[in-house]
């Protein structure tokens, strides 16, 4: 992974010609930006850690996987999202005292113990792809603070075929375990965008969704069993596939974000390969007809295994993609969906019926198997965009199916107003790419012409954007997750009484605070009360 | 509902007289039961609330909704298990103090943090079907008990028909919220065989699952938000169908049992009232082969709204209630199917394509009609054998595809061994009647002939079935719940940081220690470590 941008430095995107061509309509003049510094540029502070610490840490991960170097502390100063990124182009960074990196389950809960007695905060890092701030690495009230990176937690570690699991070690990443899977004729089928580069217990701690949602669920809906060490005391969960044991523990492990612990063990529903794809992308007149017809489909059942619709900006720039910008923007919103594995004729069928009759109109199989094969390459885009100084970042919420259209003319409108305010002209997409019955993600993305200084002009922006996400009755993240980035909002979304919750989980398992602090509740969370 | 039974007494069962002729075959001589007494001639304690504590808690509900009668006492002394309906049977009986029905989210509220204020442990009652000691009028250390009746809490409180979500009042049972939906087409298809009594809070409290739980899911699955009022605070829920805001704290909800607060309100997902239904039963070797024909349905998914399979003995037996005892025991198992909704044609014969290739034949639909109209009746027939001297009782688990057989011997062993070595005959059959793609539920049904007192001679056969369940590798339960008399098996399966993470939230929530305790996490809870 490029240590200033996304993935490998080979694959990097130019910007299509047409795309270059419409940025200046669409944001103005743009700027290049000034260029950023090298790595071995980058200024960092010394490391806080004592010969002491580098003993104890090596006594349990060997030396040789104690990582003090300049350039491992600064490839695990942060993830991925757009203001990580514009960070790691400034010429003083803050980053890590270290990086360890634990080779077992054992290992790890050695570790936290040490790092607990010896007043150090811990970071959790696994593909190193959050998008919110969930690796930032904040020390807390601890006079040092380690990067965890958990990768070398890597492999299937079970497999039960007649049950459709496999346990894989929490460092696997998204290839690693579908190449292991497929070995067996399996798969997870979880692609989010992250994929390439996200790991297993990465995608459990953050509640992830990926592309093939509609067809095989949510990763929260995958995951059968955990296995986490925390600070005082390890904990295995997931015995049976229904339960009514007490609450579902194991979903409160799900989305901690490495706050109460480190996932080192995933247990996951697999299903065999399929062997057949269908490609279908449909147009609508708008987004509006688009949704209900995404609703039709969602509320009737076993339809596509991916679906999703762009609404009209989107489209227009889609297209403006593969050249054909002079009609895009008269295109109105499309949609491509994907059918895997069993009885897709029928479910071709339905769904194509449910569609038709909300106002769509096939348009064959070219525009979806064009989205499938660019499906992880967004993130490639957004290099070249900030190489060439336009701004962008990606934001995503959901909600019920009666609330969508209003939801989304409040998030765009709150960005839109907040550049404008700014000063800044911006472009502003959106898309529903996760669909349940009872409602759908929203997931904007948006271009900005800024001139002043980037990042202190999208965090309030930013900000004005999770308030309107919360007060049209969104959640502040449908799958990216909390990180430090949202945490100022989650009180509004889980009340009080919520953050209480788990603050009170987070003081019984890592009564110290090392875990993560920061992330999820927030700095203001009161810890202190246990002294 | 009867005080001491189940349902209505006009209800009541006469036992066929195949089953009474197969009775004394099975389980030996049978001997009746001495009388049980009249509701007014059961001895109870006397009341310990003040006139203080009834001038409290009637300025919150209105005097008329205070209740310290002998009957309503005695009225809400427990659940339905077996158990409880022998201690129904004693002279002398545990009750509470009196039972409070609040009539609003809010008099709940203040209702709990009155009983806080005055030191009275509170008992969260909905149907009182509970049939794991959820119920028992446990004070802990508490100066009294009161049974907090939540049936006032009933209705529709708000319905989007757009996204298929309806808001429950927590009080509201079974058949009451199909009414209400019924109205607008639209139902939640949930059907426990406490649906006639259990109430929606109740559901959610317990983590219930109900015989069309293929089609729509287990209760956990169709609750998208809920509201609790809890000793020191309110909590509210559940904001959009898929979220990465943090664990989902709806999950600590639900299997809560009463623990952390009451639950008020319930958000469910709701779907369109089916207009078709189509009933097949299907004849298996042997449970063995019936298992394989169930995973090979499950893990295909698009299925029967309701599966199940009846092992051999029990498949015997109900073959034996319709007349046909002759023949009964080498009829191997059935399998009954329920197709409801979209697709049945497409649905049906993809199902009976993977049950007959795994050894299965069509019996038609006439069995399957049979089960489904004698569904709800289980716990009538269960009072004609008590009254009859038969002990009968159920219990659950869940587990893997991979583990089912072997659990199943191993928890079938546990209660015959258990019974013959209190020198009592017993007949133990099982019935499968929730599938998963991973796995399956394992529901128990054991006759005995108990020469000595029932209730001491039970209570260790079903530690042993519990130990045995735990040892190889099922869960405490898959829908009846923890409530008391699961809870000392509970760490086993959570472990005790599990425990420790349940204690510390009941600890945030419930400081006084005053909801339900004893229930889940047991009386051994350091809840004294707040003082």
């Amino acid at each position: 992974m490029r240590w200033n941008g996304w993935g490998d430095p080979a694959q990097a995107h130019e910007l299509p010609r047409a795309v270059r061509a419409l940025l200046p309509l669409l944001l103005g003049r743009i700027r290049r930006p000034p260029a950023a510094p090298a790595l071995d540029e980058v200024r960092i502070a010394d490391c806080a850690l004592t010969a002491e610490d580098f003993a104890g840490f090596a006594a349990v991960v060997g030396s040789d996987q104690v990582d003090a170097s300049a350039e491992g502390r600064i490839r695990h100063a942060g993830g991925r999202s757009t203001p990580d990124l514009l960070r790691r182009r400034e010429s003083t960074q803050q980053v890590p005292d270290a990086v360890i990196r634990p080779g077992s389950h054992d290992e790890v809960r050695d570790c936290l113990a040490l790092a607990a007695a010896r007043d150090i905060a811990v970071i959790p890092f696994g593909g190193g792809t959050s998008v919110v701030g969930a690796l930032d690495p904040e020390r807390g009230a601890h006079r040092a603070v380690l990067s965890l990176d958990l990768r070398r937690l890597s492999g299937l570690l079970k497999l039960d075929q007649v049950s459709g699991e496999a346990v894989l070690a929490a460092g696997t990443t998204g290839p690693e375990a579908e190449a292991l899977l497929s070995a067996h004729g399996l798969e997870l089928g979880h692609y989010p965008q992250s994929f390439r580069y996200a790991t297993i217990g990465g995608f459990a701690a953050a509640r992830s969704s990926g592309q093939n949602s509609a067809g095989y669920g949510r990763f929260d809906t995958m995951v059968t069993g955990i296995r986490v060490a925390t600070p005082t005391g390890d904990i295995d969960l997931g015995r049976s596939p229904g339960s009514a044991a007490g609450p579902d523990l194991v979903r409160v492990f799900l989305g901690s974000e490495g706050i109460f612990g480190v996932i080192t063990e995933v247990r996951v529903r697999v299903h065999p390969v399929p062997t057949e794809r269908v490609f279908e992308a449909w147009s609508f007149p708008d987004f509006a007809s688009g949704a209900e017809g995404l609703r039709a489909v969602a509320q009737n059942g076993g339809g596509p295994t991916v679906i999703r619709l762009s609404d009209e900006a989107e489209t227009a720039v889609s297209l403006a993609q593969v050249g054909r910008i002079g009609k895009a923007l008269a295109k109105g919103a499309s949609v491509v969906t994907v059918y895997e594995g069993d009885g897709i004729a029928e479910r071709r069928e339905r769904t194509a019926a449910l569609l038709a009759a909300a106002g769509g109109t096939s348009s064959g199989q070219g525009a979806a198997e064009e989205w499938v094969s660019g499906r992880f390459d967004g993130p490639y885009l957004r290099d070249s965009l900030l190489d060439a100084g336009v701004f962008c970042e990606t934001l995503e919420t959901a909600t019920t199916w009666a609330n969508l259209q209003s939801l989304r003319t409040a998030v765009a409108n709150a960005l839109r107003e907040g550049f404008a305010d700014a000063g800044a002209k911006s472009y502003v997409m959106c898309h529903v790419s996760h669909v349940y019955p009872t409602g759908a993600s929203l997931y904007f993305t948006v271009l900005a012409g800024i001139r002043s200084d980037p990042l202190t002009t999208w965090l309030p922006v930013k900000a004005r954007a999770n308030d309107a996400i919360l007060a049209a009755g969104g959640t502040i993240s449908h799958h990216h997750a909390v990180g430090r980035d949202h945490a100022p909002w989650l009180a509004q979304e889980i009340g009080e009484t919520g953050i209480r919750i788990l603050t009170a989980i987070k003081r019984e398992l890592d009564p110290r605070g090392i875990m993560n602090p920061g992330a999820v509740v927030g700095a203001s969370a009161p810890l202190e009360r246990i002294g």
